[in-house]
Formats: C-alpha cells, sequence, structure tokens
C-alpha cells in the first residue's frame, strides 16, 4: 500500500510536478504546469529537449531518480509502456509513497500491469488518456481522461486540471481510461476513413472537396442521436433497436458505394471489411434488425 | 432531344404528379406530394401497396403506361436501376416530352445509363437521391440532391420541394447527385462502423454503452473542421496538409486499438483495412504528412 499522498506546497503554494519524457507532448504537459505557476521539474533521456522549459522556469534533472525525488507528484509521458516501464523500473524505490500519473497512451491491459507493479513498489497509481493535440494542452476545454486511484485523484485533480479544465475520474480500474481513450479513437478514425474515402470517390468523379465538405456535416450532425440510441438499445438489451432497421437494405447501400468506387479505381477495403461483418449479421437471421445488431458480429458471435 | 416541359396544373393549381414503385419511401413520397395538394397518380407491382394512398386521395393506375400518361412529372423510386429500366424501358414512348425523375439509389454509372436512355427516348430527365428516412419526407429539413436536367429541375423546383425543403442542384451530370449520396453514404457508414466498435470494445470492457456515447460526441464534434481542413487541402493540392500531421504516430494509435480489442476478441477488420492503407502511405515516405495524404492510398497511388 502507497503511503498517503500528501499536497506539499512550495511558499507558491502550488504543489511541485515533475514531468518525465519531453517529446512534444511531455513539453506541453510541463509547459502548461510552469504557466500555472507549478515548481516543475523536467527529464528526457536527450537533455536538450529541456533547454526551452528550462529558459521558462523549468529545472532540469540529471536522472531520473533526481527527478523523482524533486516532487510529490510525478507525470510520464512518452511513446509507450514499454518505454515508460524501463524508465520507471530502476526508481520503484524512489517512487515509494508518491504519486505517479501516467499519461503515456497504450492499451488497458498494459496499464493495469503498470498498476500492478506500482502497487508492488508502494507508488499511488493513476492512468490517464490525454484526448486533445498538444497546443490544445494547458486550456479549460482540453480533455484527459483519469482513471485508477481515487485517493491520488482528489488530491491532486486541481493540479491536474493545469494540463487540462476537463478531467473526468472514470474509475477504479486502472485500464478503464484507455478504454475510453481507445474506443474515442477508434470512432475517430473510422470517421476518418470515411472522411478520406468519401473525398477520394466525388474527387475520382471530378466533385471538388470544398463542395462536398458542407453536405459531410450533415452527415456528422445525425452522429450524436444514432450515438445516444445504440448506447440505450446495447444498455437495455435490445440487440434488433426498435425493429425498424433494415441491415439487408443498409448492406445494399454499401454495395452501391463498393460498385461505384471500383468503376474508379477507389480502394474499398474498409467498407468490405463493414460489409463482411453485416453479411455474417444477416447469414445469421438478423437482416430486418437495426445497425446496433452489427455490435454481436464485431464481438464474434457470429464467427 | 426532349420537348419543352411546361408546368400544366389542374384547377388546384398544383401539377399532376404521378410516382412509380409504392415500398416503404415511395408510398412516403405520395403521402408527400398529396400532402402538398397535388394530383397524384400511383402504380405499383403490388396493388394493394396503394390502398392507403388511395384512400387519401391518389388515384390508383391499371398500368405504368396509364400512370405516365396521367401527369407531366413521372417520379420514380424503386430498389435499384435495373429495376426502374424494367418498369420504364416497355413506356419509353409514352414517356416522350415528359419530365423523369429517378429517385432510385443506386450507381453514377447507371444514373447516366439511364440518362442515356431517357435522351434516346426524348424524356426531360432528372436524377435525385433522398439523404434522409422515410418519416423525413416532406419536411422543410429534408434532403433530396438533384442533377442532370437544369430545366427541368427549374420547372418543377416548388412542386419537387413538396418532397425536401432542401433541394439543392448539383450539376447537369446526371451521375454527380448519386456521387454526393455515395460519397456521404461512405463517410456515413464508416461512421457507424466506428461506433459499433466503440461501444463493441469498451463493452466487452465492462463499460456501460451509455457511459462512453456523451464521449464519442466530442469526436463527433471535431469531424466538421477536419472535414473543411481536409478539403481546403485537397483542393489546394496540399497532400501533406500544413505538414504538421505524423501518421506514423497515428497508425501506431490504431495499433494500440487493435491490439486492445484482440485481447477482448472484438473484431479489428475495419481498423485492419484502414492501417493497410496508411502503412502502405507510411512506405511511400509520407509517415509525417497529414492524414489527408491517406486519399492517396485510397485512390490506389500506392498500390
Amino acid at each position: 500500500m502507497a503511503a498517503t499522498p500528501t499536497n506539499p506546497s512550495t511558499d507558491s503554494g502550488k504543489t511541485p510536478v515533475t514531468v518525465l519524457g519531453l517529446g512534444a507532448m511531455g513539453r506541453a504537459l510541463a509547459g502548461a504546469f510552469l504557466k500555472a505557476g507549478h515548481p516543475t521539474t523536467v527529464w528526457n533521456r536527450s537533455e536538450h529537449k529541456a533547454d526551452e522549459l528550462v529558459a521558462r522556469g523549468a529545472v532540469r534533472a540529471g536522472s531520473v531518480a533526481e527527478a523523482v525525488a524533486a516532487s510529490p507528484l510525478i507525470v510520464v509521458c512518452v511513446v509507450d509502456y514499454e518505454v515508460s516501464h524501463r524508465i520507471l523500473e530502476p526508481v520503484g524505490a524512489d517512487l515509494a509513497g508518491r504519486v505517479l500519473v501516467n499519461l503515456t497512451s497504450d492499451t488497458p491491459v498494459r496499464s493495469r500491469r503498470a498498476a500492478e507493479w506500482a502497487a508492488g513498489h508502494g507508488v499511488e497509481y493513476l492512468d490517464g488518456a490525454i484526448m486533445v493535440p498538444t497546443p490544445v494542452i494547458g486550456t479549460p476545454e482540453a480533455t484527459v481522461l483519469y482513471s485508477g486511484s481515487r485517493r491520488a485523484f482528489d488530491t491532486y485533480e486541481e493540479t491536474l486540471k493545469a494540463l487540462g479544465g476537463k478531467a473526468p475520474f472514470l474509475g477504479t480500474d486502472h485500464g478503464v481510461a484507455a478504454v475510453y481513450d481507445l474506443a474515442m479513437l477508434s470512432f475517430f478514425y473510422s470517421g476518418m476513413a470515411g472522411l478520406a474515402h468519401a473525398f477520394t470517390l466525388a474527387g475520382e468523379e471530378g466533385v471538388p472537396a470544398t463542395d462536398l465538405a458542407p453536405f459531410l456535416d450533415v452527415i456528422t450532425g445525425i452522429f450524436p442521436p444514432i450515438a445516444k440510441g445504440m448506447a440505450d438499445d446495447l444498455v437495455g438489451g435490445r440487440l434488433d433497436g426498435a425493429g425498424e432497421g433494415n441491415i439487408v437494405m443498409e448492406a445494399a447501400g454499401i454495395a452501391h458505394i463498393v460498385e461505384a468506387s471500383r468503376d474508379r479505381g477507389v480502394n474499398t477495403d474498409v467498407l468490405d471489411a463493414l460489409k463482411a461483418l453485416m453479411d455474417r449479421t444477416i447469414a445469421a437471421g438478423h437482416g430486418e434488425s437495426e445497425f446496433v445488431r452489427v455490435t454481436e458480429a464485431m464481438r464474434g458471435a457470429y464467427a
């Protein structure tokens, strides 16, 4: 069990913070802490990445151990958990009794593994997922999701809000911030694939992207009520929705997109993959269901 | 060349309209014309589909030829262009000098083929794409896209607005309404795949869909500026965007989603297909480009 985290402050009344990892995101995080008046210690494998932050008042630590010793709150943000583990493993003893916030993006399984390691070293551990690009860090609009140690979150919530004003605590399962992160990113990248395909098909047909874009916004506008409806159906166990859907007709619509794309040499692999899941749903006898039923194919029920 | 379409009216001052095909959408179209006060003649292969419309004042035609003869404006909406051609081919001579509006959903190639057939029979032809579900038909918010004969559109624009208040004319290429239709649907279905995957992954991780849904709306909100930015870049020939992207890091993010999904047995085919296109883009030397560069992989430039 970790020692109870306290909230020690310097004369400024602001919690000293250490940031490990000074890639573009790590620098943005350290910059946000500095801007909010926190005594900020920084460390990076390549020391020069700290130069600009040091010029703004950050303290450059000569080693990870020195960086950890400088603050009760340690924030790490590197490329993945393999790298964060490589950095933290040698300083497990130094971290004991401190709060570690890992903002590295990775899978729920790795977040939970890191939590086990932290528990074994008496480190209070909070996992976080940054949902905004670097320029938005440090603003009231920036969203950073947290899960894991409720106590660590409650102790440092105000400090962490220097990074982003929207800082929901999602649960004591350390992996759940990563679950939200990856689920949101999955929707994001699928949508991006759709935007790219829409512009490509239109472009090959001679329709300028700027002519099409306002029409794509019409589609964007219908996602929130659809997401809400799907969520209500899933939680309510209504896997066929209100029964007013027609996956057969939707699959036929996708077949038209695929055919028109092939007519112009536009790649259809993303839509083919979706259509295969829908065809599996139809073959399983759910052709008249609403689209929400496709989640069953996604979780492998009709494999 | 078709005879100049005129806008003959009955005593009501409203153009008589014929609707061919009374599936759910055809019935909604006929109902909207009736509600707007148009003398409406209807025909369907299975006659009983007309019963409710006849009760509301529609005239049931005993044959396609009789239905066509009843009005200067003929609207057809069936399952695909193969079916619409089968219905229209025998009455080509009857259609001469009238305006045909085909609201059947299909590919641009088939729309253009239908336009050639219509031109060969002296039929003024307008192609349309309905972008809303049946309950929205007949409202000011309903969008129906049109392309093809500008003259037919100008003559009947007000009549057609009985179907949907948003009725943009997109160009004299008969296929262009279908291009917009399919491009919009491509974005829609890719987004739907993303919603389904997000809810499935979260569900398998124990996160209720209703907890996740509000966070997905955050993602929805960022699509319009991204779509605008991509469109501006494409039209401006900036295939790497502003050069601040990082497809390598985005592909790594997708790899995390894929790994976390496989950890829970969630199908990853859609994301795998997107990642393959991104990997091809990276292999072609564009790993530091913005996502807009993936459109090049989609059009087969890196095959």
